[in-house]
C-alpha cells in the first residue's frame, strides 16, 4: 500500500504539540491552566506554551491570541536533526509548501520545518527543542485531574482511505479502523509510538482538527476533571463522555475550549509497537464502537471541528465529505446500530428514548 | 410538619431488602448473579435469595418467578421485634391493610409485617432474620464490580409533597429535594441510616418503583460493571450513566434488569445522621441537580418505573401525576435548564445538539 | 454487661473533633492545612480550627499553640442540648470532674461539658455549634488527597475491658476486637455511628490518645498523600503503611505531625447500625489482622502515643499496662504471629527477613 | 560508550517472555492462573503457556516443570525475522554459546535463537510467533487484578556498569540508575519500548533472576491482588510493598511464588521514547530511591534471586559482587539513608523503630 518512488520520510518519533489559535488569551489560559491544570513553560502577551506533568520537552500545547480560532499548526518530533532535512525533501517532492526556520516558530523549539500537507493540514517536524524538567515525580504540584502527557491528535478528513495511504507512506501504522460492509471507510488510527494513535483520521469535511488528546493515568481523574468543571459551573464545556471507547478501550471524556476546540482527555489504552500488531476493524453500526457501553455520540462531535491554517496564518478552505457520514448511517431515520449483530432491538438508548 | 396524634411508629433502621417478580427466571438470574455477581443465599426453582459482599442479613433481593414483573415488597429493617408490632399498629391506625406473619413472607426472615401504605407500596417491616457470613473479607469471590451494601429505594409517587409528610411521620429524615421557585416539588430523598436516603419519591405517575440502588466501594466498580456488560453485549441495559449525581454527590449508573426493572449502582455520598444536618435544595431547572456534569436525563428514566403489588399479588393501579413533570419543565419544547443560574446558553448538551 | 445502676447517658452521635495542642502552631499549619488539605474555618494566632471537605460542623480539629504536646479534648457531638446536661450529670454520678460551658471551649461550639473520664480522657459533649458550608460539592478545591470526613478517635489505655465496659454503657456498641486464647484483651473497637467506630481502645500505658483518623472517598486518595510526601520530602512522616486492615476491612496510612500527634487516614470500612452486628474477633497471633497483607507493624506504632491532658491542661499521669503486650506477643523472641492457624511459617516478612 | 567493532546488533521490540522452571506445575499453576489470573494459552502436563489479557502473541510466561527452580530463558522479541539471523552472529561475534531452533524452544514461537550471555544469563531471541486473542475488551474474563502486559525483567548481576555497556552495544538504552558519590553504580534501568525498562540490572551475586513484571492499569488493581491474598491466607507470599518506587514512578508490590520466584506487579511509569530522554539518576543513600514514601527495602529483596540455567539445563555458577552492596550501604550498622540530603533524622522508618 506504500509508494516506493517516495523518498525516506522522516523518523517520527510521536505527535509532540499542538498551536492553536485562541480568540481571548486570558479566557484560555484560564481554561487550560487554572481549570485543566497544565503547566507554563513560558508566556507572553500573544503566547503562552504549556506542558503536561511528564514531558521533558518544552511544549505540548502552544496557546497564540489571534483573530480566527484555529490550529495553525500539529508538531511531530522526529528521531533527528537530519530528519528535519528529510521531512523537508520529502514534502517538497510530494509538491507541498514547506517553510523551514533554523530559529523554529515557538519559543523552546529549533530547527524545524512546516508544511502544508496534501490532506492541507499544518504539519511540523522537528527535533532540537529545550528540555525542562519533567514533573513527573512532584506530586504536590499535581491535582486530582493531572494530565501528564499529550497523547495524539484527531484530524477531520473527506477521504480516509487517502489519508491513511499518505500516513501510511510518511512511516505511521494503522491500528483500528471503521468500516462498513460497502467498504466505507469512516475513521482510522494510526500510530508512530506504542500506542494506539498518534493521530487518527476521522471522515468529515475537512481538513479540520478534530481534537487534541491528553492522557490521564487513572479513570478517577478524568472523572476528577468532570467534578471540578460541575463545581465551577462549567459542565456546559462537557460534549461527550465520560465512557470507554470501544476503539483502543481507552477510557475517554471531550470537552470543548472556549473557542470550540475540542480536547480529550484519555487513559489506558494499549502496546502497539510490534509490526505485526493486529488491526482491529469496526463495523460502523456496531453500536459499542466508540463507545463500549452505547452512550450516544451526540451529534456535535460529529459535525464540528476547528479550522486549520495555512503557512500563511489563512484558513484552510473546507472540502465537504462526499462518501457516507457516520452519523447518518447510525443515527435517526437513515441510520440504525446494534448492540448485537443480527439484533434489532436498540435498548434504553439515545434513539429510542427520544 | 409530623403528626402529633399518630402513634408511635417503628424505630426503622435501614432499607434492607425489595422481593420483586420476575417473569423469567433464569434469565433474571444470569443477570444478578452471573453478571452483576450478586451473591446467592439461598434458592429453589422460584425463588432466589440475593446478598451484597458485606451484608449479614439473609438476603438483600428476593427474585420471584411470576406472571408479571413487578415489586412485591419493599422491605425495612426495624431496631428490634418490639418494632414489628409498632408496624402492624401504626398502618392500622392509618387505616391500611396489613398482613402478619410470624414465620415470614420469605426464607430466611422471622416474624414481619406487610402493609400496603397510604401511597400504595407494599411496605414490609421485620427485625427477626437469619445471620448468614458477611464476605466483606472474602476478596476472591469479590469481581472487580462487587456490590457490597443495598443503598436504597426510589419510588415514583404522583403528590411527593404527601408522600414526604407520610414518611417524615414515619420517622425518616429528608437529606435533599427538587423544587421549582413556584413551589413544586419534583423529587425528595429521605434517610433512617446515615446516608443520603433509604428510600427517594420521585414525582411521577405511581405507586411505582423507580429504583433498587446497590453500593460499590469505588467509582472504578462501576465502570467495570460497564466494561462487563460491553463485553457481553449487554451495553444495552445500560439506561442512564455512569455519572456524578448533583443531589447526593454520588457517583451512579442506572441499568435495567430483563424485565425492565431498574438498578441502580452507587457510590459515595456523604454523612447525614445529625438531626440537623443541613437540607440541599435543587431548583429543578439546574441542569447539574441529577448529573452534575450536565449530561442529559433519558425520557425513559422519567417515564417508566415498575409496578407494586398489593398483598394478594395483584399490581396495584398507577394513579397518573397532576402537578408539573419534570421531563416537561426541563427537555425540549416546554422546558429549560441552565448550566449557570441567569445564564440561557445550553452548550453542548443534548438538548441542543439533537 | 451495662450497669443499670447509672443514669440515662447522653445520645452521642457522633466523635466530631479534637482539640489538639502543638508547639509550633505555623509548622502544624503547614501540616494540616498545606500538605493535608484541611479546610480552615477560622483562625487566630493561638487557635485554628480546621474541618474536612463533606463537614457542615464548625469544625473537626482545633489546634491551639502550647508549651507540651498534647490532646486537650476529644469530643463528641451528642443529639440534642438535653443530652449536654444528661451528660454532664452522668459523669457527676461516677464521681469524674466536669466542667460546663455555656459558651463553649472552643470558637463555633455552644453549650459544652468537659470531663476527665474514669479512664482519664478528656471527653466533651456539645450539641450546639455554627453550621458552616458542607464543600462536598466544591471539588474545584479539593486535592487528590482530600479529606473528607473525621472518621474516629483511637485511645491507648491499660485495660481494655475495663475501658470497654465503661463505653458500652456510655452507649457505644463494640464492632471488632483483638484477644488471645488466654482471654486477654488487646484492643477493641467501638462505634455510635454506623462505621465500624467512633473510638477504638488500644492496650498500653494510658491514659494517651493513639490517632484521630480521617476520611478519604477512595483508597488512591490515600496514595496521593503518600506521594506528596515524598514529593515534599516529607516522607519520614509515614510511620506505617499504606494498608489494607484485617480489622475494619479499611484501607489505611499512619503518619505523625510534626509534634508527634498521629494521623491515620481511612477509608472503606463497613455498615454497623444493626443492634445484632456481628462482632469480629481476630486472634493477636493471626498476622492479618492489623495488615490484611501481613505487613509488619513498626515498633513506634504500639509504643508511642500522645499525652492527654486534664481540664487544667496538666498532663494526665501515664499508668503502664500489667497485661500482655500485643508488640512483645507477636514480634522478636518473645512473639509470634501465623499467616495461617496451624502454620509455622512465616514467609517474607519483617521477622524472617531482619 | 559503545562497541563500534561489534556486527549490526538485532532491533529487540521489546521483553516478551520468559521460561521458568518449577518444581510443583500443579502449586505453580495455582499460584500463576487460579490467584493471579493469567491465561492459559496452551498447556500440557510439563508445559504451561500463559500471557496477560492485552497480548496478542502466544504467551509471556512459560512454566516448566523441572528439578530445580530457575529460570531457563529471557526472552526477547525482535522486529524481523532477520533480527533472529542477526542476533545469532551478534553473539557468536562476542564468543558466546548459541543454539538456534526453527521451530523454537517453546510451542507457539517458531524460528528462535537462544544464547549464554556475556553476563551469564540464558537469552532468547524470536520473531515469528502464532497470534492469539488479545483479551482487552473481554472484561468479563477480568478480575479485579487483572494482568494486562508483561512490563519488564530484572536481573541480578556482580559488575553493573560491564552489563550496562553489553545492553548499550546491544541497543538498550539507559533510563535511571542508583549511584553513590564515589562512582559505583548499584543498579540501572535499560529499555527498547517506550517505556522505563525491559530490563534492569540489580548489583549482585549473579547471573541470577530478581523478577518478571506484570503491569496492571491501575494501582487499585495492584491492591486487590494483595487483598485476594489475604483472604486465601496466602500474604506470606507478599515479600516488598505495596508502594511507590522512586525509580520509574511506578506503582509497585513484589511476590514470591511457591518456587521463590519473585514477581513484580507495576503500573504507571512514563515515556521514555525520545533518544535524549534524560536519565535519572539517584543516590544510594537517598531514602526514596526505591520506594517514594521512604518505607524500608526487606533485606530479601536484595540477597534472594533465581538461579539461571545455560542452554543445557545447568544452574549457571553464581559469581560474588565485589563492589559495595546497596544494602549494606544503606541499612543498619554500616549504612544510612536520608530522606532530606544533609539531613541526619531518619524518622519512624525501619532503621529507627526496630
Amino acid at each position: 500500500m506504500t509508494n516506493d518512488s517516495l523518498p525516506t520520510p522522516p523518523d517520527i518519533l510521536r505527535s509532540a504539540s499542538m498551536e492553536i489559535v485562541v480568540t481571548d488569551l486570558a479566557r484560555s489560559r484560564e481554561f487550560y491552566v487554572d481549570i485543566l491544570g497544565l503547566v507554563v513553560t513560558e508566556e507572553d502577551e500573544n503566547v503562552i506554551c504549556l506542558r503536561t506533568f511528564e514531558e521533558f520537552i518544552h511544549h505540548n500545547l502552544v496557546l497564540r491570541q489571534g483573530p480566527v480560532a484555529a490550529v495553525a499548526a500539529l508538531s511531530f518530533r522526529v528521531r533527528s536533526p537530519e530528519d528535519v532535512d528529510l521531512a523537508e525533501a520529502y514534502y517538497r517532492e510530494l509538491g507541498c509548501r514547506t517553510e523551514r526556520r533554523q530559529d523554529g516558530f515557538v519559543a523552546g523549539v529549533g530547527d524545524s520545518v512546516r508544511v502544508v500537507d496534501p490532506l492541507g493540514f499544518p504539519y511540523e517536524f522537528f527535533h532540537q527543542v529545550e528540555h525542562v524538567e519533567r514533573l513527573a515525580w512532584r506530586y504536590e504540584l499535581q491535582g486530582p485531574g493531572a494530565l501528564v502527557r499529550l497523547d495524539h491528535f484527531n484530524q477531520v478528513t473527506p477521504d480516509v482511505p487517502l489519508g491513511r495511504a499518505y500516513l501510511e507512506d510518511l512511516g505511521f501504522r494503522v491500528t483500528e479502523d471503521i468500516k462498513d460492509s460497502d467498504g466505507v471507510t469512516y475513521a482510522a488510527w494510526l500510530r508512530r509510538k506504542n500506542t494506539v494513535h498518534d493521530t487518527a483520521l476521522t471522515g468529515g469535511d475537512g481538513p479540520r482538527m478534530h481534537h487534541i488528546a491528553f492522557a490521564t493515568h487513572e479513570k478517577h481523574n478524568i472523572i476528577a476533571i468532570c467534578d471540578k468543571l460541575g463545581a465551577l459551573r462549567r459542565s456546559d464545556c462537557i460534549e461527550r463522555g465520560p465512557g470507554r471507547h470501544g476503539v483502543s478501550n481507552a477510557f475517554y471524556l471531550y470537552i470543548r475550549d472556549p473557542d470550540g476546540h475540542r480536547v480529550e482527555i484519555y487513559t489506558q489504552d494499549y502496546y502497539t509497537g510490534d509490526p505485526d500488531n493486529p488491526v482491529v476493524t469496526w463495523d460502523v453500526h456496531d453500536n459499542q464502537r466508540r463507545d463500549w457501553w452505547g452512550n450516544p455520540v451526540v451529534a456535535s462531535w460529529y459535525t464540528e471541528a476547528s479550522l486549520v491554517l495555512d503557512l500563511d496564518g489563512r484558513p484552510q478552505p473546507v472540502t465537504a465529505r462526499t462518501e457516507a457520514s457516520e452519523l447518518a448511517v447510525t443515527v435517526g431515520a437513515d441510520g440504525f446500530s446494534y448492540t448485537r449483530a443480527g439484533d434489532t432491538e436498540q435498548g434504553f438508548k439515545l434513539g429510542s428514548s427520544l
